[in-house]
């Protein structure tokens, strides 16, 4: 009998494939939906592998009202969403906003609306640390704690914080709407997860990010330089005010990560808290430096890199306060950079092609024993 | 030959309406898309009755990105576009925010998605001083400027700023873009018009305000009092620090702020500015006692009230510094309160039924002997 129900929008991304592996493993039935517009439907086989279970997939985008509203139709067992699908990408963010505000802001009111037909009341929300924007202005308030004001500097962190809105305001109507009818308001609830930087790959070496095209986060660029398909890392600046000069961010391996949304659903079922925003995050601060030292470790020589000049929109410093996460969610990372590093390379170096060509056997047969 | 072609979104709405008036009998040709679920076709008659110039007109919903682009594609004309179409109701909006959400920012995306396919550069937004929530917070920014920081306490305000920010990113995105290309990016330009309290109707008794359902605003309401539609007028809250204790608005004729919507774009068209906010208010603050006193004086009687609680998300004062728009638009309010008075009162006075009935015979002879 399982715990319940998910819809997990995205769900064969990099941390929705991850969260979906961990809600399976903890006795939640998975029905995913996605657009595979950056993701591969072989990840479900993976996930299958490592959990023996396979969650229902469907193929649609989260801007289609009436498919959004089949799906929940036919899973009338629903009873939470978590909600991954968007687009990521700072940079392109600002190249072409419309379809950032199309597919997440658009994206994000139609699911509510259809959430709110199928009266599927829990929703966790995959927000972000750009909505804190630049927390080094005065006041200082690095590391970051979830009352640090908003203040996103780029297109891709308004739409988080459009959403983080729309949530909240459509969570609060229907409480005070049940309120006013007598009725139990309680079910109404929604996580605001604000993730640091996401990063590593599962230990079996099966599963991974895998990004269409060129990636643009830190580590997928370096695993790419440790394989020689680049020549070597671009570092956006090393003018910043930090001890080597490049940007600090709080490194967050996927694992732990995906636990975070456990523990935020959990959380949500039992104390009906209405909406509340949670940073996942470490509390640990790393410079772009220290990470390609440390990857360079795993992998056994010194990676290449070009400093290159800042990149619009960036910020000196992300790190996480994560003492209410800590406290209220009773979550915190377990795995440590090192870890996040060694299982990046062993996803990287064994799955050059990622997801578009098989694991290797030995990795399948340590898996099966392991199991057995 | 017409100055330009302008599509009107919302165009059959109270303030759609006056600047549709006021861009015909200013030599541009004006094309209505709008879904008519607030407003009267009726309308269009009017406006023609009074400028001898009639709009194109379709029945579109902004949410329909298909058939906007039909629209766009029948009028390649269109250089610009006025975009008004939205919920209004402040109180609604955080009743079922999702349909403010969907409708407004939904809207305002597919909006900018199908011209940005129609290669159409030029939006002026209509915004509203919501945006600016309570500025009698420390410091007190009373008389409100544009740098007044953004701070929402309704739905319906977040709903504003998210398409001021959307406009933003699209404008800055398309300007960066035709830059890289080595292509002129001057074309691209959007202007958010903060409205302040609009009010009054047409000196010829043809055109007014005619909300369907109970209106929300403080001058239709005192309009139904006078008619005996409504008892009497229920002003929320008389313990604000003001002299009366009644809130402060800042209350702008119609026929005034259509004006400002023509300088705003005439201002887009000439000066190429990018992204900029104009406060279209007269910078004078009226409370409602004093409202109701000057509009009792048009009537002839007092008109009765009653005081009840605050609204959830009012503010003690909304008052516009318009220096900006005043130095930038060349444009200032002309009509003063008395004359939104007597204005409104001729309308609801021989309009009882708004649109859905004839004017009085003697006001359309009035207006043809006045043309003739």
């Amino acid at each position: 009998m399982a715990v319940g129900t998910v819809l997990v929008t995205g769900g064969t991304g990099y941390i929705g494939s991850f969260t979906t592996l961990a809600l399976l493993q903890n006795d939640y039935d998975v029905v995913i939906v996605d657009n595979l517009y950056n993701s591969s439907k072989v990840v479900l086989d993976r996930i299958e592998l490592i959990s023996g279970k396979r969650p229902a997939f469907y193929e649609v985008d989260v801007t289609d009202e009436a498919s959004l509203d089949k799906v929940f139709a036919k899973h009338p067992e629903i009873d939470s969403v978590i909600h991954f699908a968007a687009l990521k990408a700072i940079g392109e963010s600002g190249e072409i906003p419309l379809e950032y505000y199309h597919n997440n802001v658009g994206g994000g009111i139609t699911l509510l609306r259809s959430m709110k037909k199928a009266n599927v009341p829990n929703i966790v929300f995959s927000s972000s640390a750009t909505v804190y924007g630049d927390a080094t202005r005065v006041p200082n308030m690095i590391p970051i704690p979830e009352e640090c004001p908003i203040g996103p500097t780029n297109t891709y962190g308004h739409t988080k914080v459009m959403i983080e809105t729309v949530i909240t305001d459509h969570i609060n109507a229907e409480r005070n709407r049940c309120k006013k009818a007598g009725q139990p308001f309680e079910q109404w609830n929604g996580a605001l997860l604000r993730y640091f930087n996401p990063c590593g790959a599962h230990p079996s070496g099966m599963m991974g990010e895998d990004p269409q095209g060129v990636p643009y986060n830190l580590l997928p660029l370096l695993g790419k330089v440790a394989t020689g398909e680049r020549e070597s890392l671009l570092v956006f600046g090393d003018d910043y005010a930090s001890k080597d000069g490049t940007a600090i961010r709080d490194y967050i391996h996927v694992l732990d990560l995906a636990n975070g949304h456990l523990a935020a659903l959990d959380y949500l079922r039992e104390h009906k808290p209405g909406v509340r925003a949670w940073n996942l995050g470490s509390g640990r601060g790393s410079t772009v430096f220290e990470m390609i030292n440390a990857f360079s470790k795993v992998v056994g020589r010194q990676l290449p890199y070009k400093v290159v000049e800042r990149r619009h929109g960036d910020v000196l410093d992300l790190t996480a306060k994560p003492t209410r996460a800590n406290e209220e969610l009773k979550w915190s990372t377990k795995l440590t950079l090192e870890d996040a590093c060694a299982d990046l390379w062993r996803w990287v170096e064994n799955n050059p092609k990622g997801y578009r060509q098989d694991p290797p056997a030995e990795f399948v047969e340590a898996l099966k024993s392991t199991k057995a």
